[in-house]
């Protein structure tokens, strides 16, 4: 079984409005379900899992009439939203080796179609996938943020996207082998695998499939549905 | 003597357009015009020297009446168009120790009168800066494009910007020690100086220090300038 978990843990903070970002509508629809029906268009997902923050639940559920969408509560971070969906998933399918999870930004709804099924293609065959576009700009390091120590070479640095895929068992597996220190430090699930040895697979991003996040983020939103 | 040092060498091909990009106009005004007069503007800076393509340089001079301003012919990389900034420097007023470039994208029209005085302090007492901001992406590491092999701490990672600033008789040493390799690899002036040991400071820049780029970095930039 593949399932696809959409966190939606966001406030919407950075924005400068009440409403989290992911109900805030582009072109009249909001843009959690822009994403949610990519998802669950595809034929190879079996079903969609949307976590969101408690409050959120019931007005999320409302915007969905799809039976292949669920909306459960999330966890305190991405990782433990990660986590909640693995407990669910054995709660109500059960988990085995095979199970996969396609997990993806909510504010993300520009995902296309061929990179949901690139990454399910990958996390089949190399059992973690992470999307990402080569990085466009050039990156400092600087540990002390005062004096920039090094500039990596670009060629060999991506900016990470969304979808990742992960297997269930697996994943939960290496999050629980981590220390509560490094369950903080360890924002990203593909670190999960990186520090514990386990390859993950690049798979090729889109340049449009931007994380809607600050207010101008709006205007390219609206500029990329009507292009 | 501190110098202003815009690069316009773009040839525009990736907006779709006949059009360099630094000469599309934002809000009825060339982007090149709002980019050098925020220099010109600033007391400390002595010249404003614009290097363009070949074709563009009586073009670009007729965009400007202020004295302060200057239009020359760029070099092939942004590097050599450095060197044609110092060397042209160097025939005019002549290079001492204490001559330093603020070298910026003519493609940034937003950069800020405080970012700029923040990297002429800066170059005063330290001897090179770079501009930059927090990373906001998770950057993946994967030598072979094929395989993430690490997720580098997002903390100490930063999304470089424009101005950087130089003492033009050490760039110009830095630069003349590299190999033709090195030269065809350090497409960054910062790396020039870490690499060979140097500290460059790094100077906070801003989110809307934007590079227009693309033609939706164009949609963004009417915002930024209505904003």
């Amino acid at each position: 079984m593949i399932y696809a978990v959409i966190a939606a843990g966001g406030i919407g903070s950075r924005m400068g409005s009440e409403l989290p970002k992911q109900y805030i509508k582009i072109g009249g629809k909001e843009i959690i379900r822009y994403t949610a029906e990519k998802f669950s268009a595809v034929k190879d997902i079996d079903k969609v899992i949307i976590l969101c923050p408690e409050d959120w639940v019931s007005f999320t559920k409302e915007l969905f009439s799809d039976e292949k969408i669920t909306v459960i509560r999330g966890g305190k971070t991405r990782n433990e939203t990660l986590m909640s969906a693995i407990d669910f998933i054995e709660a109500t399918d059960g988990l085995d080796d095979d199970t996969a999870l396609i997990t993806h930004d909510a504010v993300r709804p520009f995902v296309t179609t061929e990179i949901i099924e690139n990454n399910i293609d990958a996390v089949l065959k190399f059992g973690a996938t992470g999307t990402a576009i080569p990085a466009t700009d050039t990156i400092f390091e600087a540990y002390d943020g005062a004096v920039i120590s090094s500039v990596p070479d670009r060629s060999r640095l991506y900016q990470a996207q969304t979808p990742q895929c992960f297997k269930a068992l697996k994943l939960r597996e290496l999050y629980e082998s981590l220390s509560d220190e490094e369950k903080e430090i360890l924002t990203d699930a593909c670190k999960i695998y990186t520090i514990k040895g386990y390859d993950v697979h690049l798979v090729k991003g889109d340049v449009c499939n931007i994380k809607i996040t600050y207010p101008h983020d709006l205007i390219v939103a609206e500029a990329i549905l009507k292009s």
